[in-house]
């Protein structure tokens, strides 16, 4: 691998960061050199990584000297605190966290999607929150043909999405509530197993949680639709991995399922799994390891006159495709 | 109790039967006679109502002498077989499944919505579906005050809206899961366990399931609405008890979140639960056990130019208000 990259992963010991580890190995991305930066707690900790261990080093502002591309996955604070040092020592960003997504410089990137954005980059391109990279695989080539004008959403978010503990927050709670114990909530603010609470992320002053907004906001950028209207309610679940969401779209042009289902057989990244006669429709456990999105459930929106709504459900591995598959997908664009 | 009427329940060992026994002694109601009636697999079980242990009999087109009020839930095929028998006895029957529901006669009621209609009964007055229910209670004073067009509904269904046997199976499925086994799946078509599906009774011709048709026609004759458009995806989840439902509601009159607030706590069966700032909202743990739907995550859409539109997210349990709670508000109504 004489021609390869210098990489970097900040966060390499975080639930995203083993994940971009298993990509990278499994996509065969042409590495030269590989830092697994994380914070001084991971100090020491070895990863395999092609059957080489590397040891985990600290992440600081010197970390990055001779790195071509740095993937962070470390949080929004770190990912502030440290990119622009990785910028100064000359590498790329790509950014899983929201600290840069927002910022009019920095390009937000769904490869199936706004891959030419990426050009206009100054050091740092942002990888979407989850949920808005799953829902844009399928509806940005609905959009292409049919014109989208809003989006109604209801999400059912794996405990995964909230980090590696929460994993096994669910997985200790539910094992507690089986034996007839009482849960205790820890990363969560309420129990998870067996139950569920339309709270992810913080609350923000209209009373959607950033995660509603960022659903609203990234989409609005990523497909190039200031106008477009969206509403979302963000719902955390017992469940180990996948997102899945209830989508309802309204567009300009006539739609039938039956087009929408056309579209979505030759789209990228996704895959048509809608053969309810069969009982076969996405669900989180057939999405999860998946590289594709999920689709099925296509059908008319019934509560309208015409032709323009559409109802899909979709699910999507939000670890791969929803962070560590889509940065890396990103990476592989440069 | 000299004054008191002659109950019998149909299907009183199954997971409805059961609460509403436990609802008819915790509200007294006025019992002369009480008979317990199930399939013959359930005969000479004892169940224990009020201190005196009852003998289960079978179910069969002569349990209904001397009856006054038949609750039935024992599935809409012994329904429309048994039913009309009780009927010729002389019982008035409140049915909780789907055999009559829709039929023109046969009123379908909410006592906090429609208590009037009652009155036509020829002798059947059906209860909704649980889902239904649960969504009319705080929709229907919102409509009353604002004139309600449209709604769509996502949904966050318990496993025990599928019966008894498959709140056992997301148990044993659970402790398979948490020791490395695998899950079998029986009741359900699917692994219920740390898993989803947007699948809820048989699929329709137009893709919908019979549960999300059930939600759109009986709204409409619940609140006799017969032009609502309502769009919903229901959706089986791994939680015990109580169902969530995340509601998009359009008015013809503008609404602001506040007067949606004090519509909601001026409502019989509603309790307002929305305090974000203290991380308070409903949820399937604190709705199970309560008579009230629980309303919370009141808000503005904010996918509309105009102020007609209305988030909510609700939870209620539907094995009491949902079903058992329901029937027997319906039979005090009588």
């Amino acid at each position: 691998m004489a021609k390869g990259y210098n990489l970097a992963i900040a966060g390499a010991t975080g639930a995203v960061g083993q994940e971009m580890l298993q990509v990278l190995e499994k996509r065969n991305f042409p590495i030269n050199n590989l830092k697994l930066l994380a914070s001084s707690r991971s100090v020491g900790k070895k990863i395999t990584y092609k059957g080489t261990e590397i040891a985990v080093e600290e992440l600081g502002t010197n970390s990055f000297k001779n790195v071509d591309i740095a993937l962070f996955s470390a949080g929004a604070s770190r990912s502030k605190q440290f990119a622009p040092a990785a910028v100064d020592a000359g590498a790329i960003v790509v950014d899983n966290s929201s600290a840069f997504r927002m910022d009019k410089d920095v390009p937000l990137i769904v490869p199936e999607a706004n891959p030419e954005d990426i050009k206009k980059h100054n050091g740092i391109i942002a990888n979407p929150n989850c949920s808005t990279i799953i829902m844009i695989v399928p509806v940005f080539p609905l959009h292409k043909a049919k014109k989208l004008k809003r989006i109604i959403a209801s999400t059912y978010q794996a405990s995964s999405g909230a980090g590696a503990q929460a994993m096994i927050e669910l997985e200790e709670q539910s094992k507690q509530i089986l034996n007839g114990e009482k849960a205790n909530p820890d990363i969560f603010p309420h129990q998870i197993a067996f139950n569920l609470f339309p709270h992810i992320d913080v609350f923000q002053a209209n009373d959607y949680t950033k995660e509603e907004m960022k659903m609203v906001f990234e989409s609005q950028k990523i497909m190039n639709l200031p106008e477009l209207r969206v509403n979302c309610t963000c719902v955390r679940l017992p469940i180990f991995r996948a997102h899945s969401e209830s989508l309802l779209l309204e567009f300009e042009d006539d739609i039938t399922p039956e087009e929408a289902r056309e579209i979505l057989e030759n789209a990228s990244g996704v895959t048509v799994t809608d053969s309810v006669k069969d009982n076969i429709y996405p669900m989180p456990i057939t999405a999860s390891g998946k590289d594709d999105v999920l689709v099925g459930r296509i059908r008319k929106d019934i509560s309208r006159n015409d032709n323009k709504g559409l109802s899909i459900f979709i699910a999507g591995d939000q670890l791969l495709k929803g962070a560590a598959l889509n940065a890396i997908q990103i990476a592989e664009l440069l």
